[in-house]
């Protein structure tokens, strides 16, 4: 019901003083700032790209992008391992950048490979933990892809690829925390009470990282050691929304302090692949990756560190049924390639929204969520001209020679089909009320719409 | 007369012993040669990895382990570019080896890989034109994987985990040709009226190879430029049959010289990726690669470039029916990694045979080789206990509720099944004789015994 | 209010410890800060020891410590040349640092060599225009010693070696400016009307640097293009002599703005190898190189590009003798060694001080400079016990059998004699008043006391 | 007596059949070679220059040109220690290789630096015991200085720059011996009953090197181990005698075999820096170098590890007087430099031969060696048209006003003179019978004709 009226107030509004919602000023605080709904462009994508490159794609393998932290503090044994058999003593990290040689990045390729993949946004790691930015800022001298390594502005290039060749909205990843930054260690000495790390370095790269390359989504991360004041987020935030090139479009997420996650600010990502498995109210995101283990690309992953077409598509199904994006990264090479087995992935994952993303994309959480009597079974809805339709994404094809659905899908006329497939499908009601059971007929394999996870679709239901 | 007493003994010494088929002492010329039988192993398990590792592993991009010849004659342009753009003016082919690495290899992982895979012997690079030796040869002083680079017995650690981790029959590829080998040069230069290469380098070299390390096959390569007579084969062959620790077992391919592929040695391989179509009496082998363009891995293919598992099952398919071997390559990279994309496709192929290997492993050729009918259907067929089996690989499941098949699968008797689904299909006969249409039955997708290229399989035919 | 409470109270802190002189308190102005007196140690040394050691001394050619600039404007055709010749097109300055390695850098030993070359002081380059700063420094993250390349705090292991081991004064080089540093820039592109530059990297860096490492000298520099007031440099010169560690000892020079040089500030450096050949009344240095043409290590300088012993000690001479103290420079390999040729002439020179310090150590400027009647002699005094002694040092040894001077260098009652021989000289007094003519007596060259540059010494004169 | 015979018969046989004496063909056997005389050249020059350079050049360090044995053998702790600090755990000596840049490798000034010596002819390192070759050996594929590291013929590009820009004989150093050849090892495990080695690599290395580069004189080494029969010794050096393209002037020496060395072949070098002290009928060499530890150059060698250009004028000075050939070493950097303390001793060399060369260019032993009475005296002579003149090298200017010398350096007409020195000395005989006080005039220092090492010159004698 809740949900009913919001949308209908959000109509209203848009009709009439469409730009006064957005020339609104947002005080720093979280009160006005949680105000702000989020640009529509995002829930309508469900889909990002999540793209880690930086110099952990230089040794590449234990603790993924994590390789410099975990290294340093013993706690990833084969990292220690890893430097003392193939390193000389006294190799630093920083030493590596040299080596982060990009040779083969080609951004129209990844543009092209992103379009073929159906994901409707990026977050393109601007900046990890490890500092090293991948745009040429004023702020981290010789500690930059152009200054040491590429030789490159990676950010701006491959900006300038998608917004060319593709309708991806361009967004960045930013951690506010270096692990190492003296600056910031600084300030932990002195128990946060000192803010030279905030204002000297965070501050106005993050300034000049909006101003240049105007992502229209800003992952924030790297907040959760301390309190959202000393990362002076909501007064960033409120410049962000009320001023920066970006103000009207801009999605920005919740990781803004360890008291914030989860409660305040744009997109819920509360933690790495955050994937509740219910319906979410606020507006959220799971941020995973199709290494399950790691975001950096790792050389000696092995297939099975890798999921499975099958079950990425499950994950996206239950995250755009529970109300949240997906985010999906792929780690990049330290000479720049996207590798066949991610661009395999993307495509299958393009192929099978060729055919099924009308049940994706634009769609809206529906009054349930997964099927009560077959499990394996996600819902999607969308309010379409003579009604709403519901989708059922099914992971497993029945086996026999019907498919019965618990959730209330049907009412007396209700069009039943598989998206992809010209024909409908015969059905009769079940119990519980608005149950469904579908007559299977004889598909072959060979005339299946797609290979994974087909979509039923239930038309012209509750007008 | 001493050569003749010699032959003498060795007979009353054979005479004793009850092997008596193997032996006979083969005499170096062809006519001889070619009446070894080929060990009987080898027609049986059909499926064998092809690998290639070297230090064009390191470039590991353009024209593939061809890069050094084809950047030097300037013939691959992006070699010659990709050198410019990444290196100093005056870095050469040599210098690249410091850089051949192999931190990773870990042969017991390549072996579990290889097993999972189903295939029952292997190619391994012992040496490819660049003529770098991947065990420490005493015959390439500083040019071998131990005095550079990896500072391993490459092949040394791969066959000890192949043969105490499965029962994989361990082969290798060796080169003949050295592309700069100034030895070999030399003896072009004097039209090959020299055989200085052969006898300082090549020669010693694979005696070395095969007393080291006892390979059970042997695909020779590099003969191309010239006869037979150069390159010292029939001389070495005989000793190989006769008189190396693999006597009994090896098997070796026909690239012995430009005269020789195709029509006489060993297995033919005829050119690389020989795969005529029809059934070829002699045994052949169709050297193929899962990268459709190179043998050594290339960091930037494209996943285009590589078979899909259907375009692979197809090429395994029709190898097989017309009486080949299929080896398939994959590209090892300078870490000594097995890439996901590969591992990918080898355990799919794997998971098949599962389920088909029946219709693959120890069978022969059957009269017909695909249908004359339906198309994308390739036979095999396996003498068993109450008669001859034959195996209809199909490509493509049928749209309709039939499958018709031209070629005389049936006898009135004719039991018709699918490998790896436990009902009989009902049947009636087609024309022309012996033909069959098959009743297709609601088999649901998750119902089906594999994903891809299914096996019909016509039992207790002509008694 | 809170700041005059300050003052009071430092003030009656001060008068309770002796040294009163140093307790005033400069004012952030040249008037104030120019009437603090040159601490006495500096003039007493008069030699000392510059240091070069930075990424520079990765390429280690043409240009030398200034080969990022030159190189990158192209102004030197050569540096283009090596790197168009040597490296990969896309290889970048800060892409040297890995390969700044050190490995070889034992500070004992330099300070070993040191002791025995006589000089008083250091001028280690902290940090030169590149910005490397040679010290883990907060304020150059991933661009300093410790971060990468050597890791090791260069300058912290100098010098507390130098102190160990010698009296030497360890003092440092400071550039100021740093050519590419993107703050900088910006301020200049801003025409030095915003101080970002200074605020958060300079001024922090030359804090940390006085307070961690306490130089006893502090040679600023890459001050040129602008006036004082950008650097801040009143400022932080108050500071030096008010409330630093160092604030009794240090000594600084006047390279602090492109107006101040040569006018105030310490001592007197005007521009490099400042050498006027007159008495100048500020104190002065002479900060020169055995190299002739640069200051960072030349790996392809021939041996015609090193000052011999004899030139070395001419400019010796002269400088002391015109009032100056000379700052020798050597600079050091990328793997941290003062390479033969100049512990050659720091030896050499530490031989020839042994002898003839006495003419040089606290010596003063005498009435005369050189000989107004034979060439190639300068003048040195020292106020003794009896009275002022003049020593005058020759280049040329006399090829007759006098020596005649112009300069007064004699009373009735003078003692001629030559440093490091044990026997007295006759003379005779030569017009003008107070000249000399010195029999020389047959000194066999086996007999002399030193092998180049030798000094006559003029006792109980005038007193 | 038998000196005074040889040289007689050496004039009339030259005036009369020149050529005939070198037209005889040498037997394969030491009676046979060991009849022919050294080309004459090689006694005149004196002076030789030995050039280390190899892969060896890299590390650069502890044990110099041995370290790849020492460290591999252990018997170098600090070799040990420097590769476990500074390299990678499976670092090997042939990944030393691709660092070999030798870009500053300018063979001009090399030849320029040499001619300005006074040095007469060159061994310059063809192939250590390394086994790498400087120059494109067809007999060491990818373990020479075009295929790995310089990209260059070394060795051709040196010969070259000395035959056009110098008149100073070109010859080369070459090693029988390489440390870890396998085809070596086996031979040694054979207990040098088989020669495989010597027929498969030296043999053809070495013809090779002659013919294509002609040198003149070939300094043989690494033979200690085995006799000369291994080797191949007699029938190598009968070719190079008879048949080679420098049979008439090459000139070669004793390292031939364990037992070969002191007794047979050409000059005797006998042992690294063999220095008798003593007249020597035979020929001889004494091999040394500059640096007094070894014969690589070792970046971290202090100035103490390198002879003065006094100790280096008197090793000259004794080794020419007792009959021998000095061939002086100098190690270079892996960039290809001579660094300045080497340029620095050859000038200086160069500067002293310029005013004594007279005393050593040419000359003949004397009677007597050095002088019985005054210590650090070597005598040369040289018959000359009036007679033979003599000549006293001294290293210490007397400290008195007469020198004394106890050899029979006059008879009654002799005139006493110093090189360089315009006027003649008076002096009177001193018993023994021959001996002689010389009267020193005041010579001031500056009018001495050089620094060190002067030559009294005694003209006249014996007619």
């Amino acid at each position: 019901m809740a949900l009913k009226i919001h949308i209908v107030l959000k109509i209203v509004v848009a009709c009439v003083i469409p730009t006064v919602v957005f020339s609104k000023r947002y005080l720093p605080n979280w009160e006005s700032l949680d105000t702000r709904p989020i640009p529509s462009w995002y829930d309508k994508v469900k889909i990002g790209i999540y793209i880690h490159w930086g110099v952990f794609s230089v040794p590449s393998t234990y603790c993924g992008e994590w390789f410099w932290y975990e290294w340093k503090t013993g706690q990833c044994k084969e990292c220690v391992e890893f430097m003392k058999n193939n390193f000389k003593p006294d190799f630093t990290y920083a030493d590596f950048a040299s080596q982060f040689t990009g040779e083969f990045f080609d951004p129209n390729q990844w543009a092209d490979i992103l379009k073929a993949s159906g994901v409707g946004y990026t977050a393109f790691v601007a900046k990890h933990h490890e500092g090293f930015c991948n745009w040429p800022s004023k702020y981290s001298f010789n500690w930059n892809s152009m200054d040491v390594g590429p030789k490159r502005d990676l950010l701006g290039e491959l900006s300038a690829a998608i917004r060319a060749r593709t309708n991806i909205k361009f967004g960045v990843y930013h951690s506010l925390y270096e692990w190492f930054n003296p600056h910031y260690l600084e300030d932990v000495k002195n128990n946060y009470t000192t803010q030279n790390f905030i204002k000297k370095k965070v501050m106005p790269e993050m300034y000049e990282l909006i101003k240049k390359y105007k992502p229209e989504y800003l992952f924030s991360d790297g907040d959760w050691m301390v309190d959202d004041f000393y990362w002076n987020a909501t007064e960033f935030i409120a410049w962000l929304y009320n001023d920066s090139p970006v103000q009207d479009t801009v999605v920005t997420n919740d990781r803004w302090g360890k008291n914030i996650r989860c409660k305040h600010g744009g997109v819920f990502t509360c933690h790495d692949k955050y994937n509740p498995g219910y319906l979410v109210k606020s507006k959220w995101e799971n941020a995973m990756a199709i290494d399950k283990r790691y975001y950096g690309f790792r050389r000696n992953a092995p297939l099975s560190d890798y999921l499975t077409i099958e079950e990425l598509l499950a994950l996206l199904a239950e995250t755009v049924s529970c109300g949240g994006n997906i985010l999906i990264n792929i780690g990049i090479t330290h000479d720049g390639l996207i590798v066949p087995i991610f661009e395999e992935r993307l495509r299958q994952m393009g192929a099978w929204l060729d055919v099924n993303g009308e049940a994706i994309y634009s769609t809206k959480p529906w009054s349930n969520q997964n099927d009560t009597f077959t499990t394996g079974i996600w819902y999607t809805s969308k309010k379409q001209e003579f009604g709403l339709s519901v989708y059922a994404i099914i992971q497993n094809w029945p086996t026999g020679q019907t498919l019965t659905l618990g959730a209330p899908v049907t009412t007396s006329s209700t069009i039943v089909s598989l998206l992809g497939y010209p024909n409908k499908f015969s059905w009769s009601p079940a119990s519980p009320v608005g149950g469904i059971v579908i007559e299977m007929p004889y598909i072959p394999v060979s005339m299946l719409p797609c290979q994974w996870a087909w979509v039923f679709k239930f038309q012209n239901l509750a007008n």
